[in-house]
C-alpha cells in the first residue's frame, strides 16, 4: 500500500486520554489533520476511597470537541480495562468499533446489555488486515495475551507510523492459535517506525514471562495428585485459554466440568460459539448434575479468583452460595495472581476455604499475561523506532521501560513518559509536548454517568466516618417562634438506645443555641443553622472526639 | 525451683480470648484452679469494612467474671498487635504488667498517654527470671524478633508446662544483645512440656529467616552505591535493630540523621534512654538543621513504610510535608515489606516518589521477623512437647504449622487449631475441648469503647455506598393536617444543583404519599413514615438503580 503523502508538513499527534495516571482507563487519541482514530477505550474500577462508585470511565470532552475528526475505535483486546467504558463513550462519540473476532464478541455483549447493538457499527478485523479511515491507515497485529484474539497496531500516517503493542506478552506456544507475529514487527520496523507505545506493565521483571501452555502440565499434575478430591478452580473469566487447558485436564482425567460465575459463563459461552474453545461432547454438565457424579469425578470452573464479594467462589467460602458447599473433600486451585489491592480479599477467601476443610492450591497455577524485560528488549530490537513512549502500568513500571529503552540505545530525549491529556505533536524531524486537552475520570454509579462528584464523595466519606446528626427544628413564619422540636435524629454515629443521655444533652444543646438566636432577634436561617452546627459539633467532640456530619434542617409552618 | 503439687488433679484450661480468627488481638489465658494469668493483651487494625473505627480491641468479659482469680498481665513483647488494648484492658482488669525491659517502655508510653501510670503496677523482668503468681510460675525466656526484648514464656503450672513463644525469630546473630536461648528450651524441654504454643506467621516460609544483622551490609551498600543524593529509610518505628543498623552506616558514610514521624521519635527516644540504642555523638540533628548540610550529609529515618495516608513518608509524598520536600536527588528505600492489605497503598506512595524524580528502592532491605520452617521444627525438636497449639497467623498458617508438627512426630489428635474463646483443659493424660467462653472485638471509636456496633457500622456502610435522603414536614399535633413540608434534603447521593428535576419529582413523591396517607385517615407515624420510605425508595431505585438510605422525619407542630 502506499505511504499517504504529508503535503503540509503536519505533526501526528498522540493524546493519552487516560490510563497513565492509574490501572485502567486506556484510550488514545492519533489525530493528523482533520482525522482521529482512538486506542481502545477501557474503565478503570473505583479505588477504596471512591465510595459507592461502580466504575470509572475517562473525560472523553476532548473527542466531543472533535467529533467531526473522530473515525472510529480500535480495539486491541477484549479486557475491561479497554473496552468496559466503550457503553458509555459510544453515547456519546458513536463510530465505528475494530476489533478482532473473539474482542467484537465480547464487546457485542456489552453493546446487547446497553441496547446499543443496532446503533452501533462494527468491523471484524482480521490479523494483517488494514483499515483506512481518514488520513490514517491501521493495521492489526497478532500477539499474544492472557486473553485470545489480542492485538498490536500499527498506526500508518502520513508523518509517518506508530507501532502500539497493546497488552502483550511472548508465547512462542501459545495454546490457540499463532505465536505473535515478531516477523510482521521486523518488517514494519525495517521500513522504518516513528514511535514505539509498548506494556510496561512487567517492565521490572527480568527474564521471559512463562507461556501459558506450560500451565497444561501443571493442571495435569494436580489433577493426577487430588484423583480422590472434587476440584475446584478459579481463575479470570476471560482467560479462554487457560480455561481450555482446565477441559483438557479434566477430560484427560474423566471429570465432567461445571461452569460457575455469570461473567465465566458468559465468556465461555462467546468463545466456544465463535470456535475458539473446544470442548469434548459430554464434558460440561449442568450445575445441576453435579449430584450425579462423584466429587472426584467433577471440576468446578469458577470466578472468584481476586476473591470479588460477590463471586461465585467467595460465596462458596462463606457459605451463601446456592449449590456448592465446600468440605474437605475439595481441593481449591487459585490460577491467578492476586492484583494489586486484593490481596486482603483472597486471603480471606483462602482462609474460609481451610476452614472448612478444603486443600487449597495458590501457587504455581499462573503465569502473567504482560512482557518481561527480554520480551521489551526483543520488540525494541525488532521496530526500532526513533521514540519510546512506555504505556500500560504504574509510573514505576513507565520508569523501568523508560530506562530500558535508553539501555536500548533510545536517546534519552526521545523518550515520552506521557500523562494523560498531553498533546505529543511528532514527526521524524522532532517531538515535542505542545498542549494540553482536558481530560479526567467520570464515575458511574447505578444509572448515573458523571452525578457523582468529588463534592457528593467527600459527603459519603464524611458518612462513612463518623455518620450524621441531624436536629430538625419548626419556626412559626411570622413570629419566627419555635414551635416544634429540636428534635435529634442520628444514624451510624453510636447506637442510640445505649447513649441516651448522651443524645438528650445534644439536644438540649441545640435547644439553646437555637434559642440564643431567637432571643437576639437573629432570624436569618443560615445564621441559625451555623449556630447549631457549631454548638453541636463542639459538644459532641468534646463528649466523643468524633466529628460526624452535623445537618440543622429548619421547617417553616 | 520445686514442681507445685497437683493435689486435686486438675487440669490446666488454656483460653485466647482473641487472635485466631484475625491478625491482632492477641491475648490468652492460662487458668489453673483459682488462679489465672494472661499472656499479651493486643489490639486489631479495623477491617476495611469497619467505617470510621480506629482501632479494635478483645472482649474480656471471661476476665471480668473470673476478676478475683486473674494475677496479672504477661507481656511477650512491644507490638501493638500484643501490648495495644492494655490501656482499655487495665480499666476493667487492673492487674500488674510483667515484662522485659523496653516492652516495659514501650508500655509506659501508652499509660502515659491514657493516665494510667500511678494506678498501674508495673514489675519490670529479666531474661531467665520467674515470676510467682498463684498456682502458676512464669519464665521469660530470651528470643529475637522484629522488636528486642522479646520473650517466650515458659508456664509451669502444678498439670504441666507451657512453653508460649511470642512471636520470634531465631537469630544466631542479632544486633543487640543474644541470640535466642537455645539450650534453655532444650532443658525445659528435657524437663518434660505439655504443650507448645508457637508463633505459625512464617509456617508455609521454607528455610531459615536471614538475621537482622545481614542488613547492616545492605545498607553499608546502598549508602556507597549513592553517595551522591540524599537518603530516605522507612521502616517500622518499632524495630530498634534497624533503626540502630541504619545509624550505623550513617556513621561510617559521615551522614547526620534525621528522625522523622511522631511513632519513630517516641521508640527512639525511649529506647536510646534505655540504652537499646548506641548513637555516637553529633549524628542526630533536628530537622531544622536539615537545611544546614548538604544532600548527600543527610539521612531521614522516617514512618510511613506502609503508605500510611498521614505518616510521614506519605506526606512528603504528597507534598503535605511541611519541611521535607523530594525531588530528583533523594533515594528513598523502603526497609519493610508491605503488611497484607496495604500493598496498594505502598505503591501509591512510590509511584508518588517517583514522579517526584526520587530513585526508589523497594526491594532486599528487609528481613523477617518471625521464624521459618526450619526455625520452627528446631524449636519442636528442643521442646518435644505433648501437645502442640499453632498461634499467631492466618488460619492457612495454623493449619501449615500443624501438619508440620504432625510431620514431627506429635500425634495428630494432640494438635489443636483453637478458636478464640474456645477452653482447652490439659493435662500429662488428655487433652479436650470443654466449653466456650464470651468472646468478640469491641470498636474503639475516638473516646467511645463499644459504643459503636454493628448496628452502627451497617448504616455507615449504607450511608457511604448510596448516601441519604432526609425526607422531613410537620403535622398539626390535634388535626393531623400536614403544616409544613415536606421537604428533602441530601448527602452523599447527588449533586444537587445539576439534579433539580429528580429532587423536585422526589419532593412530589413523598407529598403524594404523606397525602394519601392523610387523606385515608392513617395518623400513626410509624404507617406514614414506612409509606413515603417505600415510595421514595422505589423511585429513587427506578431512576437511579441506587439505594440510599431513607430517613422520613415528621415533626409534631
Amino acid at each position: 500500500m502506499k505511504k499517504k503523502e504529508n503535503k503540509n508538513g503536519s505533526k501526528l499527534k498522540i493524546i493519552p486520554l487516560g490510563g497513565l495516571e492509574q490501572i485502567g482507563l486506556n484510550i488514545t487519541a492519533f489525530e493528523f489533520e482533520d482525522s482521529i482514530i482512538v486506542v481502545d477505550c477501557g474503565l478503570a474500577f473505583p479505588e477504596d476511597d471512591m465510595l459507592g462508585i461502580d466504575l470509572v470511565i475517562p473525560d472523553v470532552t476532548y473527542l466531543e470537541e472533535n467529533i467531526d475528526k473522530v473515525k472510529g475505535f480500535m480495539i486491541t483486546h477484549g479486557h475491561e480495562d479497554h473496552i468496559g467504558a466503550l457503553p458509555y463513550v459510544l453515547k456519546k462519540i458513536n463510530v465505528p468499533i475494530y476489533a478482532t473476532k473473539l474482542t467484537m464478541g465480547i464487546i457485542e455483549n456489552k453493546l446487547k446489555e446497553h441496547n446499543l447493538m443496532n446503533v452501533t457499527k462494527r468491523k471484524v478485523v482480521k490479523f494483517g488486515q488494514s483499515i483506512n479511515l481518514g488520513q490514517f491507515r491501521i493495521e492489526f497485529i497478532k500477539t499474544n495475551h492472557s486473553i485470545v484474539d489480542a492485538a498490536a497496531l500499527a498506526i500508518y500516517s502520513p508523518a509517518g507510523t506508530v507501532v502500539h503493542t497493546g497488552d502483550f506478552k511472548v508465547d512462542y506456544t501459545p495454546v490457540y492459535g499463532d505465536s505473535i507475529d515478531l516477523q510482521r514487527f521486523a518488517e514494519i520496523g525495517k521500513k522504518g517506525v516513528l514511535a514505539l507505545m509498548c506494556d510496561s506493565t512487567n517492565a521490572e521483571r527480568p527474564g521471559f514471562t512463562q507461556s501459558e501452555k506450560s500451565l497444561g502440565r501443571i493442571f495435569d499434575t494436580i489433577f493426577a495428585e487430588h484423583s480422590n478430591t472434587r476440584i475446584i478452580i478459579a481463575t479470570f473469566a476471560s482467560n479462554v485459554d487457560r480455561v481450555q487447558q482446565i477441559i483438557n485436564s479434566a477430560y484427560k482425567y474423566d471429570r465432567k466440568v461445571v461452569v460457575e460465575g455469570r461473567s465465566m459463563v458468559n465468556v465461555i459461552d462467546t468463545a466456544s460459539s465463535l470456535g475458539y474453545l473446544n470442548i469434548p461432547e459430554n464434558t460440561l454438565i449442568d450445575i445441576e448434575q453435579l449430584k450425579n457424579y462423584p466429587d472426584n469425578k467433577t471440576v468446578i470452573i469458577t470466578t472468584g479468583s481476586q476473591g470479588e464479594s460477590m463471586a461465585a467462589l467467595s460465596r462458596m467460602a462463606s457459605n451463601i452460595h446456592k449449590k456448592i458447599s465446600i468440605g474437605p473433600n475439595d481441593t481449591v486451585i487459585f490460577s491467578s495472581n492476586p492484583i494489586p489491592g486484593n490481596e486482603k480479599a483472597v486471603t480471606k477467601v483462602i482462609n474460609e476455604l481451610s476452614v472448612k476443610g478444603a486443600d487449597v492450591i495458590f501457587q504455581d497455577a499462573h503465569v502473567s499475561g504482560h512482557a518481561c524485560r527480554e520480551e521489551i528488549k526483543l520488540i525494541y530490537t525488532l521496530v526500532q523506532p526513533k521514540y519510546a513512549i512506555p504505556i500500560h502500568g504504574d509510573y514505576k513500571h513507565l520508569k523501568a521501560q523508560a530506562t530500558l529503552a535508553q539501555e536500548l540505545g533510545i536517546e534519552k530525549e526521545n523518550i515520552f513518559i506521557l500523562s494523560s491529556g498531553e498533546v505529543l505533536e511528532v514527526d521524524d524531524m522532532s517531538a515535542n509536548i505542545t498542549g494540553k486537552v482536558p481530560v479526567g475520570s467520570i464515575f458511574v454509579d447505578g444509572l448515573g454517568v458523571g452525578d457523582v462528584g468529588n463534592i457528593v464523595l467527600r459527603d459519603r466519606q464524611h458518612l462513612a466516618e463518623d455518620g450524621i446528626l441531624i436536629a430538625v427544628l419548626a419556626l412559626e413564619q411570622t413570629s419566627g417562634e419555635l414551635v416544634a422540636g429540636p428534635d435529634i435524629v442520628s444514624r451510624g454515629f453510636v447506637y442510640v438506645r445505649e447513649s441516651d443521655e448522651l443524645m438528650e444533652e445534644a439536644r438540649e444543646v441545640i435547644e439553646s443555641a437555637t434559642l440564643s438566636c431567637l432571643n437576639r432577634g437573629i432570624s436569618d436561617w443560615g445564621k441559625i443553622k451555623s449556630t447549631i452546627k457549631d454548638a453541636l459539633g463542639d459538644y459532641v467532640w468534646k463528649k466523643t472526639k468524633r466529628r460526624p456530619m452535623i445537618l440543622p434542617i429548619i421547617m417553616e409552618v
